[in-house]
């Protein structure tokens, strides 16, 4: 069985005052009503034969309404007490699964374009998956991004992980034609992954099954704190050496800021209603308030008005948000 | 008797979304909850022996719960069916006076500091509209600003109005040493006014007399819509020879945009309240709203926020905003 495993632990900080920690970038109906959560189901149903979303249980409900949508049937949620990382996620749906169950582990959050490159990726990725590998996708990297990870690889070989660079550092590793985005998708068998975890991260697993088996709520939660909060990557794919990258052309990002939102909405045409403008250029507006926003004589800055907030933002500063949004907890929460 | 007669008149178009058709700026609480209009009110009480307000019929409500102060007791509405500027609504009140009152005619909408150069100059201009002069207050231009009209003096004696100036002839006046701002504040006997009014508007004159004396509603709207729209400058003091200027050193602004605004709330250690900064620099900001705002690496720019609308708008551009709040008000009413 290949399943379509959602990793939707995202807590939103990056993109406040549109999404907040009751509602993650995930959730947010950002296409013409549809959220990136209900874009990831549709993208992978045709290829999946069940859904498993692993998820804060105080986005169940929001989750299970959206998940409501024709043609999505068979679809499982895990309710995370506490965020753990991706290793532990992972581990919770891998235990349940059978051995030879293909995890296909897709973030919630990610904008990918659903073409051909995209399938024959991930036919490619079940393919090596079901011979036993690890896989990572590595995607083609567009411009010299500080904000993801990169993965050196030489075809399907992957040489080494490395953290988020510098920007000398990500000139180089985009000239060098050598280094791919760490896309933060997977795909293995259940068995495959949780040998590795038995291998290099023991305590992950042990705590995973005990909170698992434990019928005492206030133990299991007891557990839950044990358990090291861990990536996958840290965890697992910086150790093992039955690795692979699948080298992919997809269109893919991760939205982890105003910018790169941003940047692609407005490669869409976007369009914000209740907006008024007067000298004012290159601005990028979301209005979610019924209230008018109007411009006199600014450039080159982003407006997000929600019912949570006012977001005013100069264009490539958006990496502050989170600070910012730390400020405002403290005071209003 | 001295009158404080207070002209209500304004539509606040030019501090949207700070003021609406519905609140104009007057009524909005500046000044730890004080009003323009309050203020007009306290500052005069002890000058003058009552108060007469007119103002649109829509603003009646807001106006009494306003004037409802302590030490605020000899008060008098005249609602306006139509705005008909400055001369008419002077004289609604002129013609229900006994000739030798003195009025003392203040726009609602200006802030000025009460302090004792302010009482010495109101003293002066009593004492020559006693002796049958029309008084008006010229204010020591500190800058050469093009938003306010002149006035041309030698002494008391007024040489000539002058029309808002563009930026080079601002500066020659200002340079000059013999020019005024023009601050729109009068004072003069009931009679005196009339006469005037008599001799150089007399259509003004009848038209206001036959509103005043038609018991027929539909018939008194028909004789406000033939009174003249004019101002008491045009109709009365650019051809007058009975003229006095009282040229005056108090601290006076017309708050005619937020640049003006700005200017002197900053000038008073404005605070702004829910406000979260970060890299942001030299900005202005009201928050009127429950929501919190934040500002990411944006300097000189003004966000005004109330439950109308928001404003952002770069210094130095507010006076398009009436142009904005008039393409705002196509849309939403």
């Amino acid at each position: 069985m290949i399943i379509n495993l959602i990793l939707s632990g995202g807590s939103g900080t990056r993109l406040w005052p549109l999404s907040t920690n009751q509602r993650p970038k995930q959730f947010i109906p950002l296409f013409s009503g549809i959220s990136l959560f209900q874009e990831c189901l549709i993208r992978n149903q045709h290829i999946a034969d069940k859904s498993i979303v692993v998820l804060n249980k105080s986005h169940v409900e929001i989750a299970r309404d959206q998940a409501d949508l024709p043609g999505i049937k068979n679809i499982e949620f895990i309710e995370e007490k506490i965020a753990r990382n991706t290793a532990p996620a992972i581990a919770f749906a891998a235990i349940r699964c059978f051995d030879d169950d293909i995890l296909l582990v897709s973030p919630a959050d990610h904008i990918i374009e659903k073409d051909e490159s995209y399938y024959n990726s991930i036919n490619r990725a079940i393919s090596l998956a079901s011979k036993g590998f690890l896989v990572t996708f590595g995607i083609k990297p567009l411009f010299p991004e500080v904000g993801f990870g990169y993965i050196q690889h030489e075809g399907e070989n992957v040489i080494a992980f490395h953290e988020k660079p510098n920007e000398d550092l990500a000139r180089k590793y985009v000239e060098s034609g050598t280094y791919l985005w760490n896309s933060g998708m997977f795909c293995f068998t259940a068995k495959t992954y949780l040998d590795a975890l038995s291998k290099y991260q023991p305590e992950v697993l042990k705590f995973c099954n005990m909170v698992i088996e434990e019928k005492d709520e206030k133990h299991a939660e007891e557990h839950y704190h044990n358990i090291p909060s861990i990536s996958i990557d840290h965890a697992v794919m910086e150790f093992a050496d039955n690795i692979k990258v699948i080298p992919s052309n997809f269109t893919w990002t991760d939205v982890g800021s105003f910018d790169a939102l941003s940047d692609y909405l407005q490669k869409r045409d976007h369009q914000p209603t209740n907006t008024f403008l007067n000298s004012s250029n290159s601005n990028f507006i979301i209005n979610e308030g019924n209230k008018p926003i109007a411009l006199i004589g600014v450039d080159d800055i982003m407006v997000i008005q929600t019912d949570q907030g006012i977001l005013i933002c100069k264009k490539g500063e958006s990496q502050k948000v989170k600070e910012i949004y730390s400020d405002i907890k403290k005071i209003t929460c």
